[in-house]
């Protein structure tokens, strides 16, 4: 079968492409230590008919099927491992409509969560999760990313309150709705949210909105020692405090953002902390945090008084990940995302330093610790067994670390290819449950294989397998 | 087969009854509706353990199991409409650790939510969810209910972080943890809360916690129109402030509550609000309610100053249901559960209060009208067909009216055996799925048969069956 020339018959002209460039920019993800693999074609489609062309082909074939949005996940889930198509969803990036009274969004799964806020802020709304990447809301979902937002907002899941789901059989589901909350039947939603794209294609995502907050301040605590800052975190969150992000810095994170943003931030554990609400209130809150951090040993704390020093901060912050990796450039980053009971975050990270020091690897830590979710992120040589092997073991510490103490593997990132042995451990006696939903959805196995599942066969060998 | 000699056999003394007052009790919900229908034994099981036994052994013979916490479900949840076991969750009730410093507690499903909040007061926290009755926890994440607080914390499925679940089959599954957020696999949790007791027994819920605020307004507005107070209503919400509570009531439901508790609130459109926060901030919200409020329309804008006032109106609201009842003590409610999105609101009230004179019902309408759901409730004979029929047509044109604006047709109570029709309604494209999803997981359909889902039959019959 030649896969392009029959996607053509289907398919208006310019939606399918097997040109070199295109195959390589949908073979890898650029922000990730996956080794790339090439999809055999790639589609553009346009809308939701388009997308069920696609799905009803591939699933009668047996193609794999690969939804794409930015190409930004850390965990591999848009490399095509097995080939087939990648579904470049980014012509499908309408902002469908805006409900301002509603505090609602429907919107086209290729739209960044940058692109909907430029729209929002003119009627003073807000979509609030935000990680690293300007990504697509549809990959967001896939996901269920969060971000330094999330402490205050919650997470995509929270976020997403109806989905219309393109399925491989090429039907159509409509999980929720306009309703803020409903106990129609089961509750699907937030099932495909979270789902890696092994389910279905989701052709459109109706979304929760909040107000801008109209006073917000911005502020940085140095402590001595990571365990200090995380302690001042945990006390903070603790105070029950509106806190609307808290964000934890290693000295080596510190390193890398200045070295990349030419910032001269002091070279020290630092917590980047944001306070937001209405008018009032917002001070009271500042003084109480500045109060907790000093108890807890922070050596300076320090406001950034105007917007540009604000953005310059949360632009640092938010491009952390990138800065790291500058440090290595001819590296790849392998990053953890476990996450804990606050109150274990602490202990979590300083183990977290311990482990990276004792491999003498080069690792950075940095995370949303308002919830308890960081991660530790390794310039790893893909290409160099002893090093990928080294920062594996390091890895798989921190996750039985975070898994004694009732945390979870991964917090925003997702299973993707490289946490299916973590998701054995942490949720071994309900993975048979979801790949008997995987196959109720995708009987043939078309959507995103080896994600989250090895395969129906190697999710039941994994099982008899020790890590 | 003799079940309560048999039942015996597996269990500890004292487990099994079949007593006369304990099989009425178990068989019909005290406040709905709905016909009750005895179980052929009631079972109080322990522990864990004791849940598996019962499980394995109806599985084996086919025998329906209803859990069954408070009763206090409105749509007929813990009817055993085709007999067999009532499990009563009763004996476990346990609150097994409260983690104040994460803000979580880890309880057994009769738990009810009174109960968990007087523990939880020493540590100055707060479980927040809150239907009008004191439910089991248990019971309120089987329906995913909300309450008067959901419009500021959210309903069920937001809170419950992690369960542990009895399978048909005897084995155990255990859904998300300790970690605030994880992205690890399907979102399972969010799957079960709200299954109505279709898939499965909670033996365990994990459950996220607040501070208590430190700072509590009460105030009640009158008006002349049911659109003005929703008018209002969704003003307030579209203003961004950080309300605690947003309540409807109709003229004749304060006349209920009037009657019942011995009150004199005016007999007007009235909505009960509450502003609460840390130390600053909750007065300007409060005097920009009020200013929204008057120029809305309302008549009176008044304090409940001290927390005595404050607490008898929200007695009030909370005994509501009951003192609409109290007006008809022969009849039994109906209750619709429609929420839509807030914008359309006043127009969905405006419609039921017509739809309700229109047929010349004694329809009293009140709700959380801060998320877009609110109840029209009706007194009704379940022995007079003619009576059930109008409000049927009353509550499915309400319904209609919901659905036709992207609405659902239950916020928080459930579909139980009442909505059934509705569901298919609303979610008729996604039925199939969800019943495939219950046969994965209660494969001889053992779990609350003749709720959701009438029959797998049943269900795909009413694919074909127009209202």
């Amino acid at each position: 079968m030649n896969l392009v020339s029959e996607l053509g018959k289907i398919l208006p002209k310019g939606r399918v492409s097997a040109g070199e460039d295109e195959l390589k920019r949908h073979g890898g993800g650029f922000f990730t230590y996956h080794a790339p693999h090439l999809p055999d074609a790639v589609v553009f489609p346009r809308n939701r008919e388009e997308v069920l062309e696609v799905l009803r082909f591939a699933d009668e074939r047996g193609v794999p099927v690969v939804p794409f949005g930015q190409g930004s996940s850390l965990e591999g889930h848009t490399v095509p491992v097995r080939g087939g198509i990648s579904l470049d969803m980014n012509g499908m990036d309408e902002i469908l409509e805006i409900r301002p009274d509603d505090f609602l969004a429907r919107v086209q799964p290729g739209v960044t969560h940058g692109k909907l806020n430029a729209a929002l802020a003119e009627h003073g709304l807000l979509f609030p999760v935000d990680p690293g990447w300007d990504a697509a809301i549809g990959g967001m979902a896939g996901t269920n990313a969060s971000g330094t937002n999330a402490v205050r907002y919650g997470v995509m899941r929270d976020q997403v309150l109806g989905l219309e789901v393109a399925l491989p059989g090429g039907t159509v589901m409509r999980t929720g709705g306009l309703a803020m909350k409903s106990s129609a039947g089961y509750g699907l939603t937030g099932l495909f949210v979270g789902s890696e794209g092994t389910l279905g294609v989701f052709t459109e995502l109706i979304l929760r909105l909040y107000p801008i907050p109209t006073r917000i301040l911005a502020a940085r605590a140095v402590f001595g020692g990571i365990e200090e800052a995380a302690g001042a975190a945990v006390a903070i969150i603790r105070s029950g405090m509106k806190i609307g992000r808290v964000e934890l810095v290693d000295a080596r994170t510190v390193e890398a953002v200045n070295a990349y943003k030419g910032t001269d931030y002091a070279v020290e554990p630092t917590l980047f902390l944001e306070f937001s609400g209405g008018e009032g209130g917002v001070e009271e809150d500042v003084a109480k945090a500045r109060e907790i951090a000093r108890s807890n040993g922070s050596l300076t704390f320090e406001f950034e008084e105007d917007e540009a020093a604000r953005e310059k901060l949360w632009e640092a912050r938010h491009e952390a990940g990138l800065a790291i990796q500058n440090l290595n450039p001819e590296k790849s980053p392998m990053s953890t995302d476990v996450c804990v009971p606050i109150s274990e975050l602490p202990g979590a990270l300083g183990h977290a330093r311990d482990a990276i020091a004792s491999r003498g690897l080069d690792g950075a830590i940095l995370g949303h610790v308002g919830d308890g979710n960081y991660h530790a992120v390794f310039p790893v040589d893909r290409d160099d067994e002893e090093d990928l092997r080294r920062a594996e073991e390091v890895n798989a510490e921190i996750v039985d670390y975070a898994l004694a103490r009732g945390g979870t593997s991964t917090g925003e990132h997702g299973i993707g290819s490289g946490k299916m042995r973590h998701l054995q451990r942490e949720h071994g006696d309900s993975l048979a449950f979801m790949l008997g939903i995987k196959g109720l959805a995708d009987p043939n196995g078309i959507m995103n294989p080896g994600k989250i599942f090895a395969s129906a066969e190697g999710a039941r060998e994994l099982s008899g397998e020790s890590y």
